[in-house]
């Protein structure tokens, strides 16, 4: 890999998307800080440090700008701080990240701590999730809980397949990594808060349709490929030769660095504009339920750029966080790819581009 | 462990449930055995043998007895043969059995296979995948096609988990192998096949109940203890010192065999009853649809016994499976264990006694 990052200039991401931010953002990290502080999850104070400074309460409070219950906005950025402080400390770059035999086992855990109310663990971890799960319990219905539980699951087996491939020291293909990351980013899961945030309750025949998880399929995409740009710089400063957008693309169409950025750049633009298209041909039959729903899609996209451009998680080099960036950021005013149809060599998303979607 | 297994007596099994085959089982197996010729996915003769031996059109032909649609239920039939045959070749006994970095991947790659209609996969297990399960997709709702799918990948995550175990040479703990074989047994995609064998569509509101759900936890249990019980001479036999009940029973309360062969049948008689009484309280108030699917769950307990105590899966020891048997069964008519409230050591399951379900 070419290791001279500081010469590949990432370009401009485009998206045209609305951006808003809920007026509670900053009463929601302060009362999410006192959970971190008081849920005994982390092993460290630099643990901790590095958990608050996910801004999490930020993050959702752009996927969700609309919630109506702050109970509702504070449990589901509970979330993302655990998912994030879970990801650190034991699936991207814990102990367990290269040992898949010991992840999966703590991943089954983890899981039926998550379904299971009565089920106990071991792991500190498990018990504020459990805690999370609870709020969500009180005050949304089982099935809005059981779609969350659903994509936890899918996110855990995305990091079992990512920590196995690790363990195997194995480079996906362009497919399979793209298969594996809609998964192992977390985006299912987070998107799932949708519901929990907003108390939409989509029906399930319009949750399901294939249109529907179409869209929410190219969500989780865009945001986990924009967050693997947002990471890049990072993760080549440490040395890192993860599974990227970036390596993938590099390995397997043999491109130089700032080339696989670039690629990666148009794959990624044209997963958005298909999402806008679809979005466009399915939110007029949609219900209202469906149509909340749908916006956090979008706002999901745009704030998860907004969060990711400015927060230490991805920008801080150092031992202990900087401090989150306000400052305003510049955005492309066109794809830099227009062309339709399907992205070559990506079967396993080709279907997106139906058209009896 | 104690290997003289012929010296060990095995309890009659308490199961109170109605008894049915659906009356096209036979033209349901003939069938089925034409796809697996067809399928490509078997890379022996003796793997075919093996794969129809299973007899798995006579199994879920009793898990679905009054199923109006010869093809819906061939359809669930050959998903059953498929798990069957993938379990083998790829997870229980295969090159992957220990093997969790690669299994990991394929189980991805299957999933995505199973939930994308564009995917493609070089196993040739996915092909035949996509071929079921494109059946499902043309005479069931999103809906349901979704829930099995979800089933689906809790299978692949508890085998994943029990691979790790293998791996790491881990007996797991009663309660962590509670939690993993209600997910490896395959219980979880066998009765999301009911909706698609019968045409029920149980609402959400429903299906997600706490009690609905303890309700098909506790079925799948059951089963997969019970198939633990059919498979225990043959496990043995060939010197397998697996996960299972046995297994798991003497190690945790350091129990010879013959007991810890009570200790597991009381365990399951145990639930079995729970599940009797929760049943009773449940389907008084029930949708059509989901009664339809209850009873599913009591003629799916006890057909997988009807089944079990005669396929060739459990009983052959030779290299070529033997004949189906089909012989009279005996049945014990009292449980072996009354006691009420949750088992010992087992959180993981406690709250199927929650009084408030």
């Amino acid at each position: 890999m070419d290791h001279r990052v500081t010469e590949v200039e990432l370009p401009p991401l485009f998206c045209p998307l609305e951006s808003a931010v809920h007026p509670q953002v900053r009463r929601v990290e302060q009362r999410a800080e006192e959970w971190i502080h008081a849920s005994g999850m982390c092993a460290t104070e630099r643990e901790k440090a590095w958990v608050i400074a996910t801004h999490s309460g930020d993050f959702f409070s752009r996927f969700a700008p609309e919630a109506e219950d702050d109970d509702r906005l504070l449990a589901a950025a509970l979330w993302v701080y655990w998912g994030f402080a879970f990801d650190d400390a034991r699936c991207d770059t814990g102990p367990l990240s290269n040992r898949p035999a010991q992840f999966n086992a703590l991943a089954g855990q983890v899981q039926r701590a998550c379904e299971a109310v009565s089920a106990v663990g071991e792991d500190p971890y498990i018990g504020a999730l459990q805690d999370i799960v609870r709020r969500f319990r009180s005050f949304a219905p089982p099935t809005q809980v059981r779609r969350f539980t659903d994509a936890h699951r899918s996110w855990l087996s995305g990091v079992a397949w990512q920590v196995g491939n690790q363990a195997a020291g194995r480079m996906p293909g362009l497919d399979d990594f793209l298969a594996m990351r809609l998964l192992s980013s977390g985006g299912e899961p987070t998107f799932a808060l949708l519901e929990l945030a907003t108390g939409a309750e989509v029906p399930d025949r319009e949750m399901h349709r294939p249109a529907v998880r179409a869209l929410t399929e190219m969500a989780i995409l865009v945001a986990a490929l924009d967050n693997d740009r947002h990471s890049l710089v990072k993760e080549l400063s440490r040395d890192h030769t993860d599974q990227n957008l970036y390596t993938v693309l590099m390995a397997e169409r043999s491109l130089p660095l700032q080339d696989a950025v670039l690629a990666g750049n148009a794959l990624r633009d044209r997963v958005l504009q298909r999402f806008l298209r679809l979005y466009d041909r399915v939110r007029p039959t949609a219900s209202a339920d469906l149509r909340t729903y749908l916006q956090g899609l979008r706002y999901g996209i745009r704030g998860n750029n907004e969060w990711g451009l400015r927060v230490p998680r991805y920008l801080s080099l150092g031992h202990w966080p900087d401090e989150m960036e306000y400052g305003a950021l510049t955005y492309a005013t066109e794809p830099s790819d227009t062309r339709p149809g399907p992205i070559e060599g990506a079967p396993t998303i080709a279907w997106w581009w139906d058209e009896a979607l």
